[in-house]
């Protein structure tokens, strides 16, 4: 089965707008097995729009049309769905009371604009897929024995409905028997060609596979680690996720705890469980991060049970009179030590994790752009510094640095049952 | 003149690459006033690039195709080409020796794959654009009276000939004269619809257009707020500057100070030149937002200039001990301003910003997902609290919260001078 991408909005042909969602969705027709040779974008007006979709229809059994469903006169993907299949437009009464209850006004005046009420029309034949987050419901078009599904251009919207419904209806259809299954695992503190070193035993291994046999990839993911990719083609789930299993323990043992994570979990899920595990609480202390640590760990579910707080001492001023660090340089071991044991005491937290360093432009107090003192105090342990030179600029040190805060508390949790390790 | 871009590679409809080139090419083809309708991606595929190019040339004067030019197998993008021009491959003499020369060997064994002469192949009646950066040279290919272009995949390659070689070609053959400049108003707080009603006066004013008249395009931006892309195509880009000044004004008139930023100023840009000006610092307390709105700040350059640091106080008896919030509920206005309060007053700032509120998934003190309290403490005034009620699950919420708080106080900066106004 193929199936093609339309991507709409003349912001896109523009180049105002990347189109990130139509390599989403190649990826995910990728997983299960459909395949995608083209992908078409196109801006804003109906007779271009109605054009890609016929050629893809022609060279294609399902397209997928994303975008130009919100409600102003710019947004005319129903208008040229509607003339490819021939029909008129419909103006779908459970719809249009749905845009209406979505529709929250912010002030006491403010009633719902006209224009929204274009989201409810459906061409005559389709069917609608409800929307539980935006105002545009998405549609499943039938064309003889293909289909055009279209979507909305905001990408959560749009991955919804993808998942809930043009997924599934795609796989219906295809009558796919393989299933595809793939597994990422997460690993920090290595090089890309490092990583590959590491494992090239299974990707000789593997290398001449075939259904059944996991391949390798290698995903680059800047400032969250590289990430080893496994996916097989297998004839049922279970025979999938058992070749899964069998490999991702190969590479396990040749890359050992560099691996942080499992798919998506990020390396402040797995500290928050860890801390969970000990019923410890955790208090932060940044400097050249600001937040991030903070903004990153409020984003784990049920991080109130194990997270008090921080302190953004981003003057020096602020370190000295909250966290009671001395005063003198901040970008030092002493530094570091003091502001995560000012967090754990301020806090009245269990564990403290601090950060300080350079974040650029300029060096300061002599100390170069991306020298990094990451603090920690646990309990029944002597606090500790460990000091990291991280590359890039004032951002990258920033989300560099961050996760190797994490990473250090992460090794220190691990490690803490048995012997006490290196960072 | 109308050009299409094909971007070639079977990764990029896999989706295992985002296709960032053509949005590129899209924005410097606009920047020239070449009209692009279509683009289009398609895998490495001989026969499904030699369709893609047909349907492109059939529709377009120009064609500019990128990747597929590299020493691999899969790269086939020349020999596409070379059948869509119906002309045969001829080796270059003068490009193998500039391959040979390029190919640095990286150990004292290595001589050059055999593949690599590949890219000194060239479709009978094209010019070549000289290679400065890597080794696949580029190519320009005539097809009666139209054109296409082919170019590397590698950005920084494909960049460099596109400036070097093909726009000044394009320029050439379009004849035009004319410059496109566009600008970004960047608005918060009306709905897209609500907006477009606001503006609806000046697009009908606009509608039937023409050289020097702007045309307007909403640019929805999820937790940014939604943007006003003004582009105006004039003879020259004082003229189209002069057009742009005009409409925006036109356009402050009806949208007000909904507009906060133009082009790519961000909410916290604003924020912190308006406290500049008067030579306040800022102090943050926040809860539900966790590091957010610190996090954000210490992404402004200077911002150490006016930002003193941050109190994330997750956990409610931190509101307590560290900013001195009363007992009892915090989701209220009285916490918010105890909040602010106690973050002017800990962190030593001229003016306190703080957050609390309900993020979710669950309700909290009784109240609903979504509520929050925005507090602020300036000098001079009496310290207030604005409660807001904002859609979306726990991040959506946590990240239009912090970009609720940075709008109330750049409202409050910059009614200063004049009377206070509502939120």
């Amino acid at each position: 089965m193929r199936a093609e991408v339309v991507a709409v909005g003349t912001e896109l042909v523009l180049g105002q707008v990347v189109d990130t969602n139509s390599a989403w969705i190649g990826e995910q027709l990728a997983m299960s097995g459909i395949d995608c040779n083209f992908q078409t974008r196109v801006g804003d007006n109906i007779d271009r729009i109605a054009s890609a979709l016929r050629l893809a229809l022609g060279r294609n059994e399902a397209v997928i049309v994303c975008g130009g469903l919100g409600p102003t006169q710019d947004d005319v993907t129903r208008e040229a769905i509607a003339s490819v299949m021939n029909v008129p437009l419909c103006r779908d009464a459970t719809v249009l009371q749905i845009v209406r209850e979505r529709f929250v006004p912010r002030g006491p005046t403010r009633t719902m604009p006209a224009n929204n009420e274009r989201q409810a029309d459906v061409p005559e034949g389709a069917t609608v897929i409800p929307q539980t987050m935006g105002t545009a419901p998405g549609l499943i078009c039938p064309v003889g024995d293909k289909v055009m599904y279209a979507l909305p251009g905001v990408p959560y919207e749009m991955q919804d409905m993808m998942r809930r419904a043009v997924l599934p209806d795609l796989e219906r259809r295809s009558g796919q028997v393989a299933v595809i299954r793939s597994r990422t695992l997460r690993t920090w503190g290595l090089s890309e060609s490092g990583l590959a070193e590491l494992v090239a035993p299974r990707v000789e291994a593997l290398e001449d596979g075939g259904p059944g046999v996991p391949t390798i990839a290698f995903l680059a993911s800047g400032v969250e680690g590289i990430k080893l990719r496994l996916t097989v083609k297998a004839a049922d789930r279970d025979s999938a996720d058992k070749a899964l299993d069998a490999e991702e323990a190969e590479l396990r043992i040749l890359v050992g705890d560099s691996v942080f994570g499992v798919d998506d979990e990020t390396m402040e899920h797995v500290v928050g469980g860890l801390l969970l595990e000990r019923g410890w609480t955790l208090g932060i202390a940044e400097s050249l991060t600001g937040g991030l640590l903070a903004a990153r760990v409020v984003g784990v579910p049920g991080a109130s049970e194990w997270f008090r707080g921080a302190v953004v001492a981003y003057d020096a001023a602020v370190k000295q009179s909250v966290l009671g660090v001395p005063e003198g340089p901040v970008v030092t071991r002493d530094a570091a030590v003091a502001m995560a044991e000012g967090a754990r005491r301020v806090l009245h937290a269990d564990v403290g994790l601090a950060t300080t360093g350079v974040a650029g432009p300029t060096e300061q107090e002599g100390r170069r752009v991306g020298t990094v003192v990451v603090g920690l105090a646990l309990p029944g342990s002597v606090s500790e510094a460990v000091e990291f030179r991280l590359p890039g600029e004032r951002e990258r040190v920033r989300q560099l640095a961050t996760i190797s805060a994490f990473n250090l508390l992460r090794r220190r949790l691990s490690a803490a049952d048995g012997e006490a390790q290196g960072p």
